[in-house]
């Protein structure tokens, strides 16, 4: 049973109060090759430029600068031969020419590369026709010519994508300062809740929720501290979130006992352990028996009992937290407008999230609500102003954690 | 120098061929919990229904059956509690009522439940207006209203979603059987590779193929199992390849020396240590010069230097092998048509992937090619069959794995 009074908010407005709440976590240093979808603690600027060199695109020949324009087939002496990894510096005469490989060091006073396959060589001489020769490329890649010294690679707030770690690797970057991922712990609560077939008989249910946030947590980022089942017992729900509180869990989530009823004892416990309650319900369904709240740094989440609404609310706010934590610029999931397929219901007076499938066709973005055991990739948010949503209506979608990226 | 013949290949018809050289891997146990996103060995079936009793949706009040409508205030005696989690199974009598809590099991012979904020209860009475409390709901999840015992929740060849990982919980799954994850071993070839700051001057490049393949490997299911950088020496390309080979491996990777010249050693090791190539050479660029082979089960692709083209080969092709590996039914990227916003080269003779952004705009979707330091989410595939591609026209895009799940 609830002692404090009702805050109720609006989804939109949970999430501002999340990402408000969130302090930036501490920087940690990670080797890049742990790096794909992490935020960096400051901006990475290319340490040197990139390439570093003056490089071959191709194997063939570099020739040098100088020799006679126009001529047919014009002869150079092949005087040397540079490998990839050879850290000579060599310089060419007019005249000279060395075999090159791709990815090697081109010499001092080069005109031009001329591919391999593009050449005549017998001994020493090489020749071509410059007609074939010349398609206007050097084919050399030049020094900096991708990244200059100190540009910016990722800047502080953005996930670091494959390409960025091409080119931060290429700059030199064995390591990189990001900010370390958020640690949750969680506990299920409910008297009902078994594990294991022997347990199992009517009056009671498996847990769902822990096996959901086992995979949400990670797929999410953040990295799983410690979990626990509970009775709706308040001396025992007391004992678990002092525990969990007196962790380094950055943040805290709980399932079931978010109701109004006697053996709803979430919310009780959380403000006798000292906690702030920011909101403790919102305006939505399913998800409106939920709340939000702070103790010191961490961040707590009542979330109801039913995994489908623990699903929905990880995706539309953990998922905030998550991100918020490690100071990441946008926080919210991905929305993008989407047709309707069909006709559905929209309700008058509370928002609602209904599970869909969004799909593409012939360049248009198509969604339906799901239907008993579909498989959803996103949610439609049908406002509840009462207003018909038929089919061929742009709908407002939220993508989940497996669909975001689609920018 | 290659002394193979050359077979090359179209992007389609290669990934027609990884999938049937990949035979599907054995199965193992692995706990629910870590089910998300894998593929089962089997069809995964309800072991029972569920819900597997009638559940009370909201805290309130069973009442019996029986009782004399049509009453304005109906007076039921209050003769029990059953709290979420208590296995007794209770009958109520004509006129009698229980206290009852959501996900408690009803009693036998309940009429129906009434919300608690509907009702009216004075000692051991309970009264309710039939107008309120009556909205068209029994207020009770019906046993095997989800889902019945034996139906399908995950099909063979389709991957764990979190819904599915729900369900699969509420029936009793603890552990489920799944195809084993593929096990990935890489090198990269290049007399030029170094790493640490110390070792890089001109000529030589820092090695950024191992970072990103290490994260590619990650986010795309599957778990490293060894790497190596060696020089572009015979010697030391055969020792690599054949320690490679003689480990529990499925999918081996290099990176370089797969062009046409003196120091590309890759394809001449991968036939001396017994490979079958099954093409040699894409009809596509970025990508050209790759390998696909086999030796045993083992899948063998041999990638080009460039870092850019590995990320784009790893997206379209290796991905496959990964899924093909686990038995998934869709190995392919997503694809899907978009309008392109601007003109962009086409090309005549050779297709062409190029890396672009794919965004969303009043239920449309867009793409334009990435320039400079732009973040790719998708590449546009560009048939190269000598038709100008201008603002507006539809064109083919292939999502990346980060992009992947929008369906």
């Amino acid at each position: 049973m609830r002692s404090g009074k009702v805050r109720s908010i609006e989804l939109y407005d949970a999430r501002k109060l999340i990402v408000e709440a969130a302090a930036v976590l501490d920087a940690e240093e990670v080797c890049l090759s742990e790096s794909l979808n992490r935020y960096p603690s400051m901006d990475l600027l290319s340490l040197e430029a990139l390439p570093g060199y003056d490089q071959s695109l191709r194997d063939g020949y570099a020739i040098g600068k100088g020799d006679a324009r126009g001529k047919d087939s014009p002869a150079f002496r092949i005087v040397d031969e540079v490998p990839a990894g050879d850290t000579r510096k060599l310089s060419l005469a007019p005249g000279e020419a060395v075999r090159i490989m791709t990815g090697a060091l081109v010499p001092d006073n080069t005109e031009r590369v001329i591919p391999k396959e593009r050449c005549r060589v017998a001994e020493n001489t090489l020749e071509f026709d410059e007609e074939l020769a010349w398609i206007g490329k050097n084919f050399i890649h030049g020094k900096g010519s991708e990244l200059g010294r100190g540009e910016c690679i990722v800047e502080k707030g953005r996930v670091i994508h494959a390409e960025q770690q091409i080119l931060l690797a290429g700059v030199g970057y064995e390591s990189v300062s990001l900010v370390r991922r958020p640690k949750l712990s969680f506990f299920c609560t409910g008297s009902e809740l078994v594990s294991g077939p022997g347990e199992n008989r009517a009056g009671k249910k498996f847990s769902a929720n822990s096996h959901l946030l086992h995979g949400l947590i990670e797929l999410n980022g953040a990295l799983l501290l410690e979990e626990q089942t509970v009775k709706d017992d308040s001396a025992a729900v007391d004992r678990v979130m002092a525990a969990m509180f007196a962790s380094d869990a950055d943040i805290i989530i709980s399932t079931g006992g978010m109701g109004p009823g006697k053996f709803d004892l979430v919310e009780d416990a959380f403000r006798r352990a000292g906690g702030k309650v920011l909101y403790n319900s919102l305006n939505m369904r399913p998800g409106k028996s939920t709340l939000f709240g702070t103790l010191g740094d961490t961040l707590f989440f009542g979330m109801p009992g039913p995994p489908p609404a623990v699903h929905l609310l990880f995706n539309e706010l953990i998922r905030t937290a998550i991100l918020a934590l490690q100071g990441a610029e946008s926080c919210s999931p991905q929305e993008l407008n989407a047709f309707l397929t069909g006709a559905m219901p929209n309700g008058n007076g509370l928002a609602r999230l209904k599970s869909a499938q969004l799909f593409f066709e012939d360049g248009r973005c198509l969604v339906r609500p799901a239907a008993g055991l579909d498989v959803a990739n996103c949610y439609i948010y049908c406002p509840g102003d009462g207003k018909s949503l038929a089919a061929g209506d742009l709908v407002r979608v939220h993508m989940t954690a497996s669909t975001q990226g689609c920018s």
